[in-house]
Formats: structure tokens, C-alpha cells, sequence
């Protein structure tokens, strides 16, 4: 199954067979004061540097988040589309729980946008995946419902299900749906990370569906995150994941991305693993 | 499926639910001139000294190989146990491919010891699997044979399928034959690393026998080794790989193996994770 995604002429195919495809989570107002100040007054130098800085390093297409309280998120979203447009054609993750903010982006948007994300609570089927259907756009889907986030492998694949057939009701074909598996802080629970990897593994042998793989959470709480994210995603990919939502600047994560693609026979002659090595020891000299 | 050795009255168990089992590769005088000479001088400082740091750095087992040209290994295995056994009591993984090595060994050798290895060649399985059951031995088992290294994971799941079926002829069970995919150098052929993974994937699947992973091979003129060998034992372990031979020595890999734990639900509350943080904190102070 491949996910097709697209901005201006650029096109990127997300499935087995194809390299990893790094979602670059950067540009998100969360936690990241001066950013969430510049959009505030509707400013999009970081937002540009953001973008470029992620595609410099080698994210195949971008989280937009603007979520900053109080502002007119609608209209923020599709400025920042364009802001973005006008210095990388990296396909966009638009990213929002509000409808509306979603809608803006998908206006703003060309080509084919993935949208993140709907759930299988009834208020985000009714109102995502009509947009996305609208859009001809892709979408993150989470197994979660309006009960809470299942606490088994097997109750996120029957909700992953439910969001599939609803989707397909409108026209939306599964290689249009991604399922995230829902990571959780593997500090607070000993057993969450365990099923998210077990439901990737489900995911794929049941469905076959394209796992998109929202990652920080895992390491949330604890000490040395970059090495425990990049642990996750390597352990993630090997079970089916393809598109790790990740710092495209934490070198570390961008190594263990590569040599995963390695592994999975995505680098003929190790080429990609080898140029890597020199441009960043070039960039230190 | 679990698997059982001992030394002296320390015991390990290999299986899942239960830690990852580091085997430290250390005691090897391939590519090691100062411990190749010291063996050949029938000197073991090195070797306990390597023992007792790759203990203090979380290996579970120790590889014991003294494969030095020329020399009465028989004899130097021998020795090498009872070294090794009076500075640690980690159980040992005895590396030859001399059947006269291996018993010199397991006659030196007080509790279960890990024979490495056995093939699917007919004069490995004639000559070693008497030995592993005469000592009551666990085996790990390489799923290749007369004709060679099997290009694809379904051919080696029938070699391994051969070796475990020897294996049960003479009363060894399935609990105690290891197998270890068979790892190449990625950068040598595009797919081998693929392939090495999916046969974890299928051994698991078609005879649930626990896996050992000989890794270092896999970076084999590469840069970076410490990077790709740290994420190809991660996506194994995903896959479901339980004893991977590495370097203790090489942070990151402990680091990794650390994390994998917490994924898999063996390090509850992270407090393994955490305690190792304040420890190596601590000595870099």
C-alpha cells in the first residue's frame, strides 16, 4: 500500500519499498516561546528558518502547528502554508484538533496535504474526514474514541478499523489513512511502549495500512531522550512503521533514520550512509 | 520458550519477558595483537580484565574465543575458563570452531554453558551436537550448510529447522538451540541486513526459538559502526531477537539495549534507565 503525497510538482510516496519518510515536528508553537510570540503578532521568519532548517536535514514532509491560544488559527494556518511554500515544496502535516484551522490549511494548501489528525471520537469523524474527502488529502488517523485511549494492541486496531470503514464511506481508500499507534511516556507505564510496538505490528499484518509514528512522548519525563527516541523509532521501523514524526535536527534521530534505511535495503551500497558521514564531518572541520 | 544457563550458582534466562542477554565479544584475539600475544604466551591478564569490564558494563554472558594460530587451544580454552571464572561468575559462550576447543571447554566449565557454534554442515552437527548434549550445553545454531550462507530467510528457517530436528535426535530440546540469523556486511550488498531481519522475524514465528544476533559484522567497512550496529540491535530486538553478541565496552549499544528493555516492558518505573543515567554521569564528573 503507498501514500501519495504532493505540493507543487514535488510528490512523495510513503510505504514499504520506500525510504523512511521523516515528518519534521519542529514547527509547533508548544513549548517554544519565541515562536509562539512570532506567530502571535503573524510573524513567519522562524516558522521560514523552521522549514528550512528541516528540510536541509532531511525531513521528507512538515508538521504545521500553530496553535497559539487566543489567535485566529484559522487564518494563521493558511499563512503559514504559504510562508512555508515560498521556501521549501516539502509536502505539509497539517496539524490541528480544530476543524476549521484544518479546512484553512487545505485552502492555502496545492497538492495533496496529510492531515493530523482525525480520531475515531464521533465529533472528529463527522468533521475531519469530510475535509479530507473534500481535499482529495490523506490523514492521520489515532485509534483512540470517545471511551479514551484503548489500553490493548487489539482494541486500537478494532478502533483503527471503525475510522477505515468511515472513511471508506466517503470515498477515502485506505492507502489515504494512516494510523498512528499512540505513544505514551514509557517512564510513567512500563507496559505502554510495548503496545504501541505491538500495535504496529498488528496494524500492518492485519490491515496493511501506512504507520505514521508520532514519537517524542515515549522519552517524556526522562533523561537522554535523544537516545531513547532514536531506540524507539529504530524498533518501531523494524515492526512497519514508515513515518516517524521527529526533530529532523537531532542528529542522532536523522542517524538512526539512515541506517534503518540501510537495513531495510533503501541505500544501495550504503551511498546515502557514506555521503552523510562526510558532509557532517566536513560541516565540523 | 526459555532458555537456561548457569555458572557456579548464578543463573540467566533467555526468553521473552526476560531482559536482553548481552553477550560480551570482547575475549577474542581477532584483531587484538596485545591479547593474541599474551594468549600465546598462555597469559590471561587481559582476559580477566576484559571479563571483569564487560561484567561491570551489563553483559549478561561472556564469548570465549582463544583462536590463536599455533597454539594448544584445547589447552588455552581450558585455562581461559578457569581464568575468567575467578574474577566473574557470568555464565560463558564458548567460541570455536574446533570441536577439541569446545569440549576442552565445556569439561572446564562448571554449569550450563552456550556452545557457539553449530551449523547445518554435516561434520559441525556430527562432531558438536554430541558434545552440547553429553555436557547438557545450550547451542547457538547458524543456518547455513555444505552448499553455504542461504540467500533468502525462508531457505535458513529450513536449515535452522534441519539443526533443531538433529538436535532433538540426540534429546536436545528446542529451549536449548539459540539461533542466530547470520549477519553480512550492509554496506556489501543491499539486501542482506534485510533479509538477516526477516529471518529473525520468520524463526520467531515458525518454531519460537530465541534469537542470538552476531551484529558487528553488519558495519563492516563502514563509518560510524557504533551508530549502525546500535539500530540494527535495536530493530532486532524488535523482531524479537534476545542475545545479541556485542562490545559492552561501546555506550551507545548498552544505551540502546537499556532503552529496548524499557520498550519491552522490562525496566519498570524506567528505574534501570534512570540509575544508569546518574552512573555514568556520576564517573564523568
Amino acid at each position: 500500500m503507498e501514500t501519495r503525497l504532493t505540493r507543487d510538482r514535488r510528490e512523495l510516496l510513503i510505504g514499504e519499498g520506500r525510504p523512511i519518510a521523516v515528518i519534521g515536528e519542529r514547527i509547533n508553537p508548544t513549548g517554544r516561546r519565541t515562536l509562539a510570540e512570532q506567530l502571535a503578532r503573524g510573524e513567519f521568519t522562524l516558522v521560514q528558518r523552521d522549514a528550512q532548517a528541516q528540510s536541509a536535514a532531511g525531513a521528507a514532509l512538515l508538521d504545521v502547528n500553530v496553535g497559539v491560544p487566543g489567535a485566529d488559527q484559522p487564518a494563521l494556518m493558511a499563512r503559514a502554508v504559504r510562508a512555508i511554500g515560498e521556501v521549501t515544496d516539502l509536502p505539509l502535516c497539517l496539524d490541528s484538533a480544530d476543524p476549521q484551522v484544518l479546512e484553512a490549511g487545505l485552502q492555502a494548501c496545492e497538492g495533496i496535504a496529510l492531515v493530523n489528525s482525525v480520531t475515531g471520537e464521533e465529533r472528529s469523524l463527522e468533521s475531519v474526514l469530510p475535509l479530507v474527502q473534500a481535499h482529495q488529502a490523506a490523514v492521520i488517523a489515532l485509534p483512540m474514541d470517545d471511551k479514551g485511549i484503548p489500553a490493548t494492541a487489539e482494541e486500537r486496531l478494532a478502533v483503527a478499523e471503525r475510522i477505515l470503514s468511515r472513511a471508506a464511506a466517503l470515498g477515502i481508500e485506505p492507502h489515504r489513512v494512516l494510523v498512528d499507534p499512540i505513544t505514551m511516556a514509557a517512564g510513567a507505564d512500563t507496559s505502554t511502549a510495548q503496545v504501541t510496538l505491538q500495535t504496529i505490528a498488528l496494524l500492518r499484518a492485519a490491515l496493511g495500512v501506512n504507520i505514521v509514528l508520532g514519537t517524542s512522548n515515549v522519552s517524556h519525563g526522562l533523561p537522554l531522550r535523544p537516545s531513547l527516541n532514536a531506540t524507539f523509532v529504530a524498533m518501531a521501523i523494524a515492526l512497519g512503521a514508515r513515518a516517524p514524526i521527529v526533530n529532523p535536527l537531532d542528529a542522532r534521530m536523522m542517524e538512526t533514520v539512515r541506517a534503518a534505511n540501510l537495513f531495510l535495503g533503501q541505500d544501495p551500497w550504503a551511498m546515502a550512509w557514506i555521503k552523510a558521514f562526510r558532509a557532517n564531518r566536513a560541516a565540523a572541520e
